[in-house]
């Protein structure tokens, strides 16, 4: 898929079956990425060479997913000026409530582009990534203007079956 | 300031107060915008023609601030696909809680960049379209490091008042 | 059942077997009523067609069922005068207080008749329509009562049951 | 203003300042409606009584308005099938989310119309109970029609106030 | 067991295995009670007609439980000065949040003695309504005091358990 | 006012003003109690003294006022059977709801009988601690009647006033 | 394992699967430990007699877990001055917000140092208290470096095992 | 004051009329400290630098004070295995409920000792600081127990003055 253009870092690997769905978009979209597992809480230095080596390597943008007390955003934002896409998981006793608080509350400076809890948010991260990176580049804005399309052509089969099944 | 690159629309002209705070961000880069009322409940059409100003226009960050059952940033994403920011505002009896899940739980297919609530969420937002514009652009990212900087500064000389304080 | 004079819009085809009860009592009653899929973030120009169409026909009253950030209920009344009830799904990982948030806090001006969160508000939400409808119609009136006496007795003959059991 | 059409009880004076925006609207569309203090608590002979007296007089649609655990709505509605509207007041230590709970999360039998908390609620109680009467008043219908139309412009000029300032 | 001193009310059947729980503690205590079903909203006078009893069968102790939005106890409350214990059920979308609200925020004037949620609630409905007899009932009071000293017995035993476990 | 019936532990002085409320409807009724401060926290001996000579000098209800994590209610009622009224004080961050939580979920065994948050609570818990006296108490009985019948009078007059004003 | 140096008490013998993660923690770091059932309300007494011992013998930390209206950290922590640890069970209706909430919101005079909820509350809770003793334990002080690290390597490994996956 | 004991970090300056608390009860019980403006998004460095000179200096206890998606906590403890204490501040429109759960909410393993929200959060995080220290140090330990005695007696004097005043 070419160079690296998106880094996707999860806070455990507990994560990685939300985040699969982040992974999957960008390849659908020929998107390079370069996918692992880093915490914030137990390898902060890790996270901190990740940003790093993102920065050297001149990735775009950055995707962390975290749950909890979730600070993995914050911290890879804390470290780069590249665009942070937050991915609070739902996995916590508070359904993610927390995660969703820890991700979104940014103090002024230091901001992360929250997405929602979970699934839903695992795929709009990849998409949202996939959006800025079609500001300068023609081909992924057209593959995004024909997964709209497509989105929608989905929803309309969805609708004419359930249209004739109401009508039974 | 040259062209416009980043639009903001608000629900309300009573979000203005706030709203400026990203103004101000954008202004103090140099980064042309265009500010403006637009509800996507007293005056949907509007909000579309403004979406389609701002593709025709080439623009390339939209950033949208409202309150309550918060759905403009929604229906700005759902037509367009450049970047979408949200600006949850926390003006309403539940102190924005409602804006803040209306704006970040979005369902997947329709990414929508939720900032925090209120004023730090305003300023973020603005910074973010800026991180985003970085991208392509070597002079905002020169400035955002500066900017990094010189928060930093402003902390320290914080941080050495406080200490110089706590000492007498 | 005669023309349409319901229209039931929901946001996913996943949410068709909650609102199969709003069907289910529109159906008891014999008012007649359109069901379809129909997404304010992946299909907005649908939904604005469905809502045209709404008018043209002389529909009634319209009913949107959607979870998560639940705009579409907003998105109808934004291009109608017609009533517009809202049903807040429950399927999120915030248990539908996200929806339900998303569904009932609308700003002055642009009213959504908000419903209880899942299959109670769909039911609710066909009887409401129900009651709207009956002003003008004799006979549905009549069924309103009937179908609530109906309910009475069925309670009674649960409290016969109950009382007869804890004797024991 | 003619005879009555819209029933508003409150379930205390100390909601009067809020509920005036309800009569304000109907008074605005030329709708008769008669306003008085009811509490389920203290008075729920009072509630039942006017309950009847709205059937017979031949009232159309009843709004209830209430803070804490607001049961006015579910009371009227359980004694009428007219068209039942809660407005919760968000006064009470919880800001309404007491109030919004106690009046939206109905069971299923017994529909109430909750509009959002306080002062947006209560405005929209008003336009929704008009939006119910509109459906066999051409008269209303058009009048509606015109108000959407001038709330548009309204915020058309706010908009172009904020763009002019937004320029300098 | 004896002449009626409780009476039980739930607003569904479906809220049986919850309350047998209440029933149970007094069974044990061998106070006499009433069980049935009588709902706020579907059956309003079934529910005054059982509070008229009440009073005139001299019952002590009312005890209600309902869920979502909960305003059995409430309207009882509204019809009697006898003592009414509130039980909300945590069978809703929101685990309850909802009922619980809707019990326990009664407006000054109106009280309502709420419990907590579900089943923990539900036995210590049956317990403070033998608290409330054993006011003017030794052989009660003299039952209680062994039912705590019972309690205390059977932790120290599991605390006992524990501690040779963990030795282990 | 004659013997001491009912205690009033309050866990600060800063909750005495609400606390007067509790006061003042005993007084009203010419009930006997005694009110004091006693932290379940700071003064834990305190408290069980308290609880001691309630039991002593057989006072017949107590009454436990606290805010944020509100233990002074549970540690009541683990020392006694007395029936405990709890009334959560809303002074805290969040409004109470800590104090709600604190009071009114307690565990299977040792009930608490919890009131609404802040003034209103403290209203009700002096008139449940009445309905409970007024069980062998007919002159109290007396009383209750009448304090309601007066309630309602001054919402009827309240009402009154209302409708006049809506006429003009 | 040598003399106790950490006293771990739980409100309920169904809290053990949740607490035998903090014993193993400290049993992991060969510190001393006495893990018992003692509940704040059934059992107060008990609560006090183990704070006594836990003084008498020069235990050094006390961990407190309980949920629901979660009392036993509180109580515990107003009879000593040694630190207290709170760990709030997640079991309740409302998934242990009651619990953290009646654990974390002490007046200010009495800390409790509260964990996070369930199963990484009791894990963080035995570190914690291994953190404390380590102050002045050099052996423990070393241990827990060599914890972290070992975390961190477990981390690396999974992560060398998500990238590699997610190259195929 | 003699060497530093505790280091004290807020993440803003304004949140130096809170921490005032902290530094007041450790400046009272006589244990040195120092304290800082120290961001973990802003100044992430900064906070290393602070962590490694508290190790280096040997510091016994760190308390970390921070709003919103409060990080510095966490951030703090991830590069120490001194104690961390946390203090979310309730300064944001959710009144610190985010502050809490980004604080309180910590993943297995590196664990932060959260207080309550604000002033009475900040005063028991000086408190449990030298509850910890007061293990190895019994001057502080005999402090202690003066400061609870003192505490009770305040206590005491106003609970005389209530009684004295509810008597009038």
């Amino acid at each position: 898929m070419g160079n690296i253009r998106v880094g996707i870092l999860m806070g455990s690997d507990s994560d990685l079956p939300v985040m699969k769905k982040t992974a999957g978009v960008l390849k659908e979209f020929g998107v390079g990425y370069f996918m692992t597992v880093a915490s914030a809480h137990r390898t902060p230095e890790r996270v901190m060479n990740l940003v790093k080596r993102a920065e050297t390597e001149d990735w775009k943008v950055l995707i962390a997913a975290a749950g909890m007390a979730a600070h993995l955003a914050g911290v890879v934002a804390a470290h780069t000026i590249l665009p942070v896409i937050g991915v609070p998981m739902d996995s916590s006793a508070l359904h993610g409530l927390d995660a969703l608080l820890s991700t979104v509350q940014m103090p002024g400076g230091v901001p992360v582009a929250c997405m929602g809890l979970g699934s839903a948010g695992a795929k709009n991260a990849g998409l949202f990534a996939i959006e800025v990176l079609a500001l300068s580049d023609p081909t992924l804005n057209e593959k995004l203007r024909k997964y709209r399309q497509l989105e929608k052509e989905k929803i309309e089969k969805k609708a004419a079956q359930v249209e004739a099944d109401s009508l039974e």
